[in-house]
């Protein structure tokens, strides 16, 4: 009850430093990068839908390959970056909520990526007359790192912050001084997640457009806008985690162990 | 004498607490970034002049273009990259000094990036019998926004950090607020620049391989150690920028308005 009433008192001293520009700043970042990360998904899904006929499992192949963008930009872009930006969203509940939503954020990209993970290497595979071969280009060799970064991420993220728990005073440094480290890997695993997103879909318009890129069809500005909105992503992410006035109520509750 | 005295002072201080651990972490770390911001380069060198054949400037246009992808990883990766790792590499300069060195690097980029993308340019423009379009691609609109900020951090970071200077005292608190604004963009468009090479890469080896691509050539399989290297330093220097250890003397010389 006195902790509680210790977070209300600091709370709302904290909100009362927040001028109006930082408030219009905040909200304006929060709601842009929302926008965007939903908007990448839509604009990934009526591409697929309009230009490639939808979805399908096994039954038509190039139907099924369309799964692979669109679970893809849902798992490493969307769950993960709502994921990230939970820290700067919830600045009212318990950081332990906080943590567990960005847990189960996290692992709901999980499925996306492994699904859209079989869905290429079933066309691959299964392509008649001649399979195609797989990870022999850039985009599926830096696929296979950002899969590894964030296999490595959600694995210590969940052992560190919520298995660690058990023990709370015990390793509350530990887990103090693993904080930036994660942190700045999942920056780095987002923006990589980025990086294979613009190789895919360079290489797709090229074998689906050829020389007709040049020209500028429709689909190729659709291709292109849904890369730009992951280029702004990587922009507006990259300035909401370095603004530490964003992150909320982080110095109280370091004070009271509960990382 | 007597400030110089306190730095060494607070030099030897700092040194010491430094355990042998972060000695050899902080080499190693600083050693491959290095090691990867040359190899790069050396890799794209190696790859124009092995593949297609070096230099040449209008009298032959696919050599004129080779002139794209080394001087734009010259520009935007090893000069930039040296630019950034300098703030951790001059660990026993005066900070005026690292900022005046970091200045030049960004500066000697700028060449490199203004003539590589002319280079790109005339190779399209004078293309017979019939021009190739520019900017209809999802990596030119990349790059256009990469060289964007980066016009733009460098204005900045030139009028705020070097010529504001000339008021110390007036100027310092607004100074201090910009250093972590104008790091995080530096990272970002660090990032923004490998996101650029990844898919200019991309493009330029499926118009070049086309299907064989997949049957992993030799030349294929250089371009993707050359981005897997970009993709190496992008984890490599979002890591290295993130140790605050790694950053030194900020404090003492923050203390001293040296900002």
């Amino acid at each position: 009850m006195g902790k509680n009433k210790m977070h209300t008192h600091r709370h709302y001293e904290e909100e009362n430093e927040w001028g109006c520009g930082s408030w219009l700043e905040y909200t304006m970042v929060v709601v842009l990068a929302s926008v965007l990360l939903l908007g990448s998904l839509a604009l990934t899904l009526f591409w697929v839908i309009y230009y490639h006929n939808g979805f399908a499992w096994r039954e038509d192949l190039s139907k099924q390959f369309n799964l692979h963008p669109v679970l893809m930009v849902a798992g490493f872009i969307t769950f993960s970056g709502f994921s990230i930006l939970l820290y700067r969203i919830c600045r009212c509940c318990r950081r332990i909520y906080v943590k567990l939503l960005h847990t189960v954020f996290h692992a709901l990209s999980i499925p996306c990526v492994a699904i859209g993970f079989m869905a290429v290497l079933d066309t691959h595979n299964l392509k008649r007359p001649e399979a195609i071969p797989n990870f022999y280009s850039l985009h599926s060799w830096i696929g296979l790192v950002t899969m590894g970064l964030f296999a490595i991420q959600f694995v210590v993220g969940f052992f560190s912050f919520l298995v660690l728990l058990c023990c709370e005073g015990a390793t509350s440094a530990f887990r103090a001084a693993l904080v930036p480290i994660h942190a700045s890997f999942g920056l780095t695993t987002f923006m990589l997640a980025i990086a294979a997103c613009v190789t895919g879909l360079t290489e797709k318009v090229i074998f689906t457009l050829g020389n007709s890129y040049s020209r500028m069809p429709e689909e190729g500005i659709i291709v292109n806008a849904i890369g730009m909105s992951l280029i702004a992503l990587a922009i507006l992410i990259g300035y909401i985690l370095q603004r530490d006035e964003f992150r909320f109520r982080a110095h109280v509750l370091i004070r009271s162990g509960d990382l």
